[in-house]
């Protein structure tokens, strides 16, 4: 099934726009789980990040696992993280693998291939979507975007302090520079549009920016935008509301530590991490009117 | 040792300014070395990649593995860059790590430590250097920096045909962003300079477009410039020339497939790889003059 088609499909039966980023912050999780599951750390996240699985599920579009977390322990890290991706399989959510690869054409098939398989190679690490980093332009864009049941988010407008350092640089003409991103990325996304309207070349726009997602919205209509930063970076559900579409559609809503790693964690265990989801949903949900 | 330093060192012993990329094509390895080395095809590239580590280190001031080719086989693909790793390191080389990572700093601060290691966990596969990608400004360049002995290349101008796409947008001022971003490394290298009179923010510019190069260059007199695209992608050594500053240092020229396959390889095997690199070491060494 097309990749924005079933992500809307999802968002439709779940009444959800909610994705739950997977970032294994080793120093976040509890020491007694540590010991319960230890000593291979591979084992412990694997274990963690599954169970975050199981419980967030039933009002989770989306996991969204951040590689770095895994790759820094090497082959037990990504030993953990295709134990995590079987899970998220296993509960018939999409996983949005958040790996901001990029690079020239024929190694960015490698990455494709890594990710959503090729001809010659199963994928590695199977994923519905990956973001993606276009400063390379477009020849190390299209290799992600040949499966229509795949799709990528582009990096626009991230959420971090230092982002405007280049994102927001004017160009001649006196766009900034995410603006002209957000413009490419639009065209980029037409040829992948699905029944539901929305195209395969979705974009990251960060929560932490209101002023610049009504902007960038604009610019992408049919791109579906993956929203981070809200949560425990500062992002609200007001900075949130302007990245939907009228339809109330079109935009997915990242929390990862507020979720994984609730306040009330050490006394209710998963069941304070699936509250955490719970409630974000709702807020969301609130925040659009839906 | 400073980064930068160990690299100017390291030309001035091996007279060379070159650089093997380790691009582990599957389709292009010998059907004969598979079928000897087979059937893991990490334990292929493994074989492959070390020996030709073994045969270009006397002439190869530092390797360049390319991620995403080990990347797109998984857990034995990862297995198989740590025994090449170790193969470099045994050779007395540099690791240029070529994986582009990017992401917000608390992110970057997990790929800093996948491959230059942190206080709380060994590096998973330890390069001496990073190709990253500056989009997201100095909050996610600056965890690759906090090592004087580890080293960033940050995407300048890229050697791919749509690196115009964006790199050569004209900002406001009538710079494009390629110069732009070359100006901001250039900034974040000042502090970082070694007693080579090189810092360790280095920058890509492709050899691809040598009337790119010259105006790089004058924006980033101290940084390390390293350049793709030479050899098959159609970069000439008139088109490295300019990288270099007059001292004769200050780039470091990659070639990754005239050098891993050349046309030589079924009649004369890992002799053709060593005849090749001395060859490439020649021509860039005849091109500068030194």
């Amino acid at each position: 099934m097309h990749f924005a088609d079933r992500i809307i499909k999802t968002c439709e039966e779940k009444k959800s726009r909610l994705v739950v980023g997977l970032d294994p912050h080793w120093a976040l999780i509890p020491d007694a789980f540590k010991q319960e599951h230890g000593p291979n750390p591979g084992a412990v996240i694997a274990a963690y990040m599954c169970q975050v699985v199981a419980v967030c599920a039933p009002v989770a579009v989306a996991f969204k696992p951040q590689i770095a977390f895994f790759e820094q322990f090497g082959v037990p890290g990504f030993q953990a993280l295709q134990q995590v991706l079987e899970e998220i399989r296993k509960q018939g959510a999409l996983v949005i693998m958040d790996a901001k690869r990029n690079d020239i054409g024929s190694t960015a098939k490698a990455y494709a291939s890594a990710y959503f398989g090729s001809e010659q190679l199963p994928a590695a690490f199977e994923s519905d979507s990956l973001t993606v980093n276009a400063y390379l332009g477009k020849d190390g864009i299209a290799p992600f975007l040949e499966k229509p049941e795949k799709g990528i988010f582009a990096l626009v407008k991230t959420s971090n302090p230092s982002s405007g350092d280049f994102q927001d640089v004017k160009i001649e003409g006196g766009e900034t520079l995410a603006e002209r991103v957000a413009a490419t990325l639009n065209q980029w996304n037409e040829p992948t549009i699905g029944q539901s309207g929305y195209g395969n070349a979705g974009a990251v726009v960060g929560a932490t920016w209101p002023e610049h997602m009504k902007l960038l919205r604009d610019k992408m209509p049919r791109s579906l935008i993956l929203v981070p930063g809200y949560g425990a970076q500062g992002g609200s559900t007001d900075g949130v509301r302007v990245a939907f579409n009228p339809d109330g559609y079109g935009a997915l809503i990242n929390s990862s530590r507020g979720i994984l790693f609730p306040p009330d964690l050490a006394e209710n265990g998963f069941k304070a991490v699936a509250n955490a989801a719970s409630a974000a949903r709702k807020d969301i949900n609130r925040a659009i009117g839906a």
